[in-house]
């Protein structure tokens, strides 16, 4: 038996400190502490570790904690949306996103050529840079075969990329396979498309990834999900284990509740019906916001494994 | 200047009566009578509408209404994620979905081969009746050509179906495209994928279907979207309109908040940075389950359209 | 066993037709026709009925709702806070509440003397009459006597106003007593520091009121609570059902969730834990703007009631 | 104009290093980091500081950090409702409360006689204990004055109490008063009940209570708001800012929207219509889990406050 224990400031606190602290508190903050724990299981059980995410978090500033993940080889698979993937070809090539407000006059913004995401703030010009870099680069791609799976594309780009907070630019350098099962959702995918229309063998095969997502892993292998918000990301990691046994550790962190019954808000608890979750310490549901939720919690697992050994930069 | 008025029940009201009282009594039910308005406005301007909504919604019993609106020509392009492809299918060959709880025991419902979703269930036996299908269809197509893209294939399937309650008969009826930009998220891709393997020149081409919805629509026309949710369907729908001048009509219900910057939660006043939206009267975004508030408005201006004779059976 | 059913749209479709419909659909649908199946059952199992709402419900044009419910004697309990008190005498007075935007200029809104509450708005001037009104009235009562519980204060307000659509009037009325046990977070609060200011002795008996409430009703009664939004309101309500032995019958709706242990969006499951609710089928917790799911569930109910002859106008 | 940074974990990584970082990602951290920096200038600039929250952030380990806060004079004013006052005395007499599950077996808890709020379960026992506790005081009391405000009534607990964790022994000690305008909303309230039942001219005097609130601050004084949470506590807070001329710095943290048009979901946007707020930087509001929200902010505060000799153990 647990029980509840006063938190309390001391000076200089570390995030690991506050993160043990909030395991006694309660609510959301007992869920983020266990959630931690279960990262840190991940690790010390060698399992490999999909890592999904929303474009959002792409936007957001958690771009280049992803990257550094990988780096630090927590992250094994990478499952996401044509915006992110957008987005942290944008940031590699230099372009910078403002932070503005959630309130702001958005007809202003439009005549100012200012696309907003919540808070946060694209030029139209970032993805005219994206777009004048991606049609030479397909040209260059479609001189070595015309018939691509899409983390083949992803991969092919990151390895032209030179910033270390690049998450295509980490995964190209580990070998760490970025899936996008709907890689024409996008600027991007209109890039192919223009590409295409000149071009017409030039294909992206999707089925043949699914392919690939599958064999990414095996029943053998322990598997672990971190979902970081819903959508095809997260369902598609969820499938794929699934198709190898399940998952036997899994964090699910999102604003989304279950009462709707959509993917976004789907529980760990339906992780049990997977049949390989048998105990409730491997298993952890976040609600909040995964710009504040995920660095808190992963920074304290981080700090625990550099004191065991276990990641090293 | 509008005033709160006192809502008041009398004896076998109708939806339309509930509705237009809502309008005068505040907070979300406000939003709900501005979206049944919006609604009607995209018939009365004869605008092309775009209808997405997520797998969850065809779990449930919306499924039958969504095909009643292509068949009252109230949606005209449509745009879905993978498990809403499956679960049509399977109500069309007769599955049936069970009624449970947001609370079962995972546990117990994994060993009787129950999938939860919500409150909702689905055998796994409907799975296989699915994929027992598939296969030989997919043979069927590939005799007719190896490449394809995914609204085609839609189509063709639901040509193949007799249910006048499912989404993709009806759709293939009236020639209403659907697009499906992650179809390799579910057990569909799955079927595709074992295909595959003993066709290596089978290609769903995903690039070209992004052309087929550019080109569904065109910078004359008056463009609607009716986002139900978030996720990839929302998005693409917004993205294709943008590249066609961007909507003139749109209506957003999701339990989703825009605090998170997710897509799920986008209100529709980042309509009006698309640059086309030029009055709060022709959006509307409602926050609450999808299940209630779209047969709500939608009845309500399905009545409104009828007395005008702007629909027919 | 239940199974989803595909909803469908019928000409002139009625409030109960369409909510029969939701039984079948899935999500908080089924959750919010389980709602009203618990309505009825209060009716048909005779059990006193405390109904709770915030302040914000009486804002809104559900305030006439509250009123014509106590006329049915579809309410025998009022709980709730001091906002609604004064909106519905404010109301009575013949004020008008405007309903404008939720992203209003507040600044502006602020110098045109108009607080918002949501995207409804009440003039200070409807404040001013307000009290304006209270002080003589507040002096005529004092006449009486010195020492007031809160209940027996709101009565005699009750039993002065004119209006039918008011909640104070109907309650007086019919007896039904009304609750406030945080009466002074208020405009009404202010005014009664004025006048006790010059009235020393003028004593507002918050802990008698206690009894009264408790004593309201009693072990063998059937006893069922209708908690709108959480808040206090609907604590009060729980707690004094508990010290009776606990409710048999609840319905919760509310925006809140389960997540952060708050009362607003705490369950009808704890209601179990009160040790008399002994099936699944005497209580429901539906998720969602009380505007929009409290008139849908209970208009169908109030038609279902009177069919059976158990409410009369 | 500020750009999004990208995140990167160090090995050690200390609370306000982390909280810095969040002020660069996006969504809600940049609005948490804007919170700490609001926390930060209500003590630069010598304000006098409102500190609200619900009885469930008393039910958590928030109770010894609130109590933290009161020490180290970054709490002047408490509001706060009655289940708070009763844990904070449980847990001063040694009472502990366990940490759970959201999804407990509510039917056996109650066999146990195990009340459940969230996570977190509180004993029948407790409440017990509290009982026996509080009609001797309360006797005690009687002696002294039969008429007592709610804050000279906690007060006098406060005094008698011996815990350094203890909120109301804190308060006491500093000289901080805690309000609580529905202090009968509660166990504690039901003692007041049978107290009164033998002596007949005891009084709590709530309506003294609102003029003791009032004039705990004034126009002159530089006011702040943090309200952790909704309900009345909040609420009331901000009208006795209010009736002061307005507050100058406000933060509210909460897991509400302000789609439903209620307090707890009321924003910091609306503080502007109070006609103090000039400036953005001033406040803030924070959509997500207190539990987790308000340390990690606050934190981040107290270890540049101390930095700054603002703050001293």
């Amino acid at each position: 038996m647990e029980y509840v224990s006063d938190f309390e400031w001391k000076d200089g606190i570390k995030v690991s400190e506050l993160v043990d602290g909030l395991g006694e508190v309660g609510f959301q903050s007992v869920e983020l502490y266990r959630a931690s724990e279960v990262f840190c299981k991940m690790k010390r059980e060698n399992a490999k570790i999909f890592l999904t995410f929303t474009s959002n978090m792409v936007t957001s500033g958690l771009r280049g904690f992803f990257a550094q993940l990988i780096r630090l080889d927590m992250a094994h698979i990478i499952v996401t949306t044509a915006g992110a993937i957008e987005e942290d070809i944008m940031k590699a090539s230099g372009e910078k996103f403002a932070i503005g407000s959630f309130n702001s006059d958005d007809v202003e913004l439009h005549e100012q050529g200012i696309n907003r995401v919540g808070n946060l703030e694209i030029k139209n010009e970032s993805y005219a840079n994206l777009e004048a870099m991606l049609q030479p680069l397909l040209g260059e791609l479609y001189k070595k075969k015309t018939r691509w799976s899409v983390s083949e594309l992803l991969y092919e780009i990151g390895l032209r990329l030179t910033d270390e907070n690049s998450i295509l630019y980490q995964a190209a350098k580990k070998g760490v396979p970025i899936f996008c099962p709907a890689i024409t959702d996008g600027s991007f995918g209109f890039q192919l498309y223009l590409f295409q229309q000149d071009h017409k063998d030039f294909i992206v095969d999707v089925v043949s990834d699914f392919g690939n997502i599958i064999f990414a892993t095996n029943h053998d292998e322990k598997k672990a999900v971190i979902a970081l918000g819903g959508s095809v990301s997260k369902h598609h990691a969820i499938l794929s284990t699934l198709l190898n046994g399940g998952a036997e550790l899994a964090v699910y962190m999102t604003t989304a509740h279950k009462t709707s019954g959509s993917m976004s808000g789907a529980t760990t608890s339906e992780a049990k019906s997977w049949g390989k979750i048998k105990d409730e310490s491997d298993i952890a549901t976040v609600v909040g916001d995964v710009t504040i939720m995920f660095p808190l919690a992963m920074c304290r697992s981080l700090d625990e494994l550099s004191k065991e050994d276990l990641i090293k930069e």
